[in-house]
């Protein structure tokens, strides 16, 4: 318990630290986010605020997840690395994608086609690899119960989904200021409490590494909050959110929790939904609207809704919905 | 642990439904707060935004502590009823405080003598219910050990005087929008972990009764964010924050913890400090001041930062001296 503090504590103080260092950096080599033309009006202003400061809470939890992450005995410390090659890899595809924005400055980078097929092949062989590892295996927990179903060769590809749209909606979340910073840190602590006490009950010490894992990556992205919250001097980019939705799914793929995601994620999954509805709206009904703008968080805004009010209404939800999952899960 | 989610679950959905109800009532009885003419310019602004928000979630609060908080064994739930009296009692004096202010239109309420005097008395008759009680006793735990210090007669004043710098310095703080919201939830649920945990090691069904109360109250408060978050739809009033206190003080008084309280609640220390230190050095060097405007937070916010950056700020420092607290007392 003092020991989860203690590894929690230093990815806080570090991530913060970073995200002081970079400050500076970013501004010298003017990592400024391009607003996306598409965006509400008054996001315009933030035209010019630094961006990529994803690399700092990166940076800072994992560093402390490997510093911290290898106390309880486990398989050779096989599922924390998952997780951090994961939040890496995806990391990465985000990192291209801002440097790309900031080197044309251009509100696209890549394009939407460049952006996926990296991901879903990045998807495709990290389900394969939890599928083949033993330590991992095919199987999601069920609710009510603590039973495990076997999904077999079809754990590939429902593996690779929950991939792809976590991280792709862990992106769409990102469009408020300290939006996907509060609500993936509210989820992080929630994953951490359920792969720590599900390592205590059942002596998995790989899931306490696990839990380790999540505190700090938990603690690094609120330590970001001190320059995400609004009005915010830096905003995370994609290296940041694709590398959460990276981290996020591959702690549900160790801990066998899949099924826990549509719960403990429900702010993104109402944001990628909403995209979808309004593009389908709008096909079927020959372009008229279904919201002001999607996604969801933009229509609030839009409504008149305060940005820290659609903020703290949306941290709200997911700490409901994580209630929820623990309630259905434990 | 489910029941604890469950508890905080029905109180933060109770408390959001208080709210929701609350607001259009208190509208309608124009129950708006009279900004201190003392206090920052822009301040100002905030006439006749709605106050004594904090009726409705000490009611959900401790109406669900109520409900959920004689579950385990316990000494026939002293300890509970303990913090529930105690908030409430304290809670009391800020009605009164706040009523006197509505019905009075003027920013004072009470005057600084009628203010302290009840809460001096309150804080004796609970002192001395607690040295007198078998469950709470004369004693208080220590830093790095799991000894307990008696201090026999000398805990009475020892307790009344926290209870009474712990209420005012809650009192305090409550100056920005979701200042003493979101650090005294912050502080709720690490004092609802530390009173489980506790409980759950040394088999005291009462101390666990304790985790929910704080649980309840750390939920509450949560969802009083949701009118609390800047900008401000309701404040909690002097019935919230001099409750909220009340609360704190009997959780540290019960589970022993008063050395935890400079840790847990260090930015409501540094508030009242920030106000002593003022005071002080203007008397000592001719009216001079130290700060632009005591307590600190003012003086931050005047010197440029953002309302929402200063909440943001004292919630991270209120996280890691509940970090500190756990490192120094588990």
């Amino acid at each position: 318990m003092v020991y989860h503090i203690i590894a929690g504590l230093c990815a806080l103080l570090l991530s913060m630290l970073g995200g002081y260092t970079l400050l500076p950096v970013l501004k010298k080599l003017r990592v400024g986010q391009t607003i996306n033309e598409l965006g509400p009006q008054n996001h315009m202003a933030k035209q010019g605020a630094l961006t990529m400061g994803g690399v700092s809470f990166l940076a800072a939890g994992l560093l402390c997840s490997l510093a911290f992450g290898f106390r309880y005995k486990n398989d050779h410390g096989q599922l924390l690395l998952y997780c951090v090659l994961c939040t890496l890899s995806f990391g990465l595809v985000g990192f291209v994608d801002d440097y790309l924005k900031v080197v044309r400055h251009r509100s696209e980078g890549l394009t939407v086609k460049q952006k996926l097929l990296p991901q879903i092949v990045l998807a495709i062989v990290f389900a394969v690899i939890a599928y083949a590892s033993d330590s991992i295996g095919s199987g999601i927990m069920l609710p009510f119960t603590s039973k495990r179903l076997e999904l077999g060769v079809f754990y590939i590809p429902v593996a690779a989904f929950v991939i792809v749209a976590v991280d792709n909606s862990a992106n769409i979340l990102d469009g408020l200021d300290g939006l996907l910073s509060s609500n993936s840190s509210i989820a992080f602590a929630a994953m951490s409490a359920y792969a720590t006490y599900t390592g205590i009950v059942t002596q998995n010490g790989s899931l306490m590494n696990t839990g380790v894992f999540c505190l700090c990556m938990c603690a690094a992205v609120f330590g970001f909050l001190r320059y995400n919250t609004h009005p915010a001097k830096m905003f995370m980019g994609d290296v940041g959110s694709l590398g959460i939705g990276g981290a996020l799914a591959a702690v549900s793929i160790v801990s066998g929790s899949m099924l826990m995601l549509p719960f403990m994620l429900v702010t993104m999954m109402i944001s990628s939904l909403s995209d979808f509805a309004q593009v389908i709206y709008m096909r079927r009904h020959h372009g008229r609207k279904l919201m002001r703008m999607s996604p969801l968080h933009h229509h609030l805004e839009l409504g008149g809704m305060p940005e820290t009010h659609v903020v703290s209404l949306y941290s709200t939800i997911t700490l409901i919905g994580c209630a929820a999952a623990f309630i259905l899960f434990m």
